[in-house]
């Protein structure tokens, strides 16, 4: 590997300047002329380009649109394709180029994230609404990836956990979160495309929320964690994967929840316990719920809902029932007008009216999407403890 | 965004399967034929693979190869490109395809990492010399994202802090390795590219290595974290990038060490105390431990050394020798053959070699590569305290 040297004259010593950087410039270089991308205006209407003389054919698609449709960019003369959506609502996105009909990222934009498996360019539209996910100048949590030991699983797995501004100094005992993601996420998704921990430094440095450990999980029971994308590592068998199906909401409150009341200064009992994920994370959620009344004082389901349309009602509400009456201070509920999972959602709200379970529902627009959850995040959050 | 339902029994309710999974794989399925990509043969011969009828070139660049070199892939009949490389020694590498000429990562590899601000997709080539670095069911130790206030620098900064398995729940004091990343590279370098969290988590379970902690800061002194990187926040002016220059070794001894000396169970005092780095790291690791003697017992200098020709050797060798007088209980040297600071790494050596500073050098194959880093930390870390 070439490195170009960039001096820096520092002390007696002269240092080798950003060699990484550089050699992504160095391509950017060779694939003059310099094209600027994304490129958000004044409006938040925004512009993408990439340089290609020879391709045949380039789109985009962006988490704005629909999963499956893509715009396609048209060339310039000088080589550049280019194309500028209308003005986006200030949010976060992301979105991938084909390039004849290759998904790729974007080379000019330094900026990607990890979606499940798949990479994307990260787009931020800037302003009101977003701020609550930006980075700003508060004191900052810290997160810890945590290996602990699962007894009910007999693996060993890893979890975020974030501790709010002053935890490491202080001795205080917090209340906690336990916040779960969806399918295809891992104990990544939380703070990489839900900005979890941004998104209580913002809240606790307003005052908005009280400080509390937040606790991201890996809700795939059979991984331990998202290093399992290693290649090297099997990938888990059919056998594997029913071998653990229906084992995470134990692992949770068995394992999970003790391990951190061990090793963690926090508050042990239920109404210092908030339980909330979204999507496959919701129906954790509510099945953690009602399998250990009396350990989670507040919940909050996010884009999710009783799925198995053949579900025991009867039963469920039992279940219900049995978990109003262990005292549960706070029943939240959130999903989009568009969400794909509006069937399953409406399920839930039945059995909470049917059941007098004082609970809230807030609908919005939009559908199944990481917009839609950290809105709901930053709305549950100031409801705890 | 529109998602597929996988329906998983679970209990009396039915979950979302893995829809983010499956998106990809939606994607892959839309350009049919199924591809393997990276595809390892037994004699670590690998197969790339990109499917793109319309395509009109279609190229690959490897960490194996020259930085500027491009290796053509071949189209077959059902629009397939591919090419296969000679065996590669066991090592963890990573590509990009060029597709039409625009660098991309490869569509169906799971697994990219960040390099500066360049994702490339990975390539895991097994076998003797990558065990040492590979995620094995050994017990592993926690990685915390700390942030810390850094008075010499007037700004919040971020570092990742390594504690070894069983820090948690036990009451242990420990030595520090404070390990610093290259040019272009951050906080998160040392454990995403270098992989140093399960180095050393298998060099403590076979009981090559001490447990210890490992402090990872980010080098660029006007930097406060990789999450600069979030669109919105400002990019560095060059008044300020002159403001910062030089100050990141003072901003080491004098806010980080008392930081993680207040906030974790370490042992504080010189012997229990290692400074090393590389590249740029190696630069800032000669400057701390020369102009703090008595600071660090045991000091690794990583593909590095005196960078500036015109440095004042008598000055230079008069502040070996006080650090030489302090007790240094090791000062190892690591070089590739073909490195290009191999003129640096050897007025390093000359002045060690001149103060009659006990020294211990390592020269091997290869060159400015993250290959070599890990070796070299496989090899430091078991010499430490």
């Amino acid at each position: 590997m070439k490195i170009k040297i960039q001096i820096l004259a520092l002390a007696t010593f002269l240092f080798i300047g950003s060699t990484i950087s550089l050699q992504a410039q160095e391509i950017s270089a060779m694939q003059a002329p310099q094209v600027v991308s994304p490129d958000v205006s004044a409006d938040n209407s925004v512009t993408f380009r990439v340089f290609s003389p020879s391709a045949n054919e380039v789109s985009i698609n962006g988490s704005w649109m629909g999963f499956r449709e893509k715009l396609p960019l048209t060339k310039e003369e000088n080589g550049v394709w280019s194309v500028t959506v209308d003005p986006l609502p200030s949010s976060m996105y992301h979105y991938n180029f084909f390039i004849d009909g290759v998904m790729a990222i974007d080379p000019t934009n330094p900026h990607a994230l990890r979606d499940g498996t798949r990479y994307a360019s990260l787009l931020m539209v800037p302003g009101e609404g977003s701020e609550v996910f930006q980075l700003n100048d508060t004191p900052h949590g810290n997160i810890s990836q945590v290996w602990y030991d699962s007894p009910s699983l007999g693996i060993k797995r890893r979890m975020y956990v974030y501790t709010p501004p002053g935890y490491d100094s202080g001795s205080e005992s917090y209340p906690v979160l336990y916040l779960l993601h969806g399918a295809g996420g891992d104990e990544d998704a939380w703070t990489s495309l839900g900005r979890a921990n941004l998104i209580l430094d913002n809240l606790i440095a307003e005052g908005k929320a009280k400080p509390m450990l937040v606790v991201m999980t890996n809700g795939n029971a059979w991984q331990t964690s998202t290093l399992r994308n290693i290649p090297g590592l099997p990938a888990p068998s059919r056998e594997t994967f029913a071998q653990f199906q229906g084992k995470f909401e134990k692992s949770l409150v068995e394992d999970v929840v003790p391990y951190i009341e061990k090793n963690f200064r926090v508050i042990a009992d239920k109404d210092h316990r908030a339980l909330a994920g979204l999507s496959m994370g919701g129906g954790h959620t509510i099945t953690a719920s009602i399998t250990y009344p009396g350990t989670f004082g507040y919940i909050g389901v996010f884009s999710s809902g009783i799925f198995n349309q053949n579900a025991d009602m009867e039963e469920l509400e039992q279940q219900f029932l049995a978990l109003k009456k262990s005292g549960v201070h706070k029943y939240w509920v959130g999903c989009g007008k568009e969400d794909f999972v509006m069937e399953s959602n409406k399920r839930l709200l039945s059995i909470l009216e049917k059941t007098d379970f004082e609970h809230e529902y807030f609908e919005n627009e939009g559908g199944h999407t990481w917009a839609n959850w950290r809105t709901y995040l930053s709305m549950f959050a100031p409801m705890l403890f």
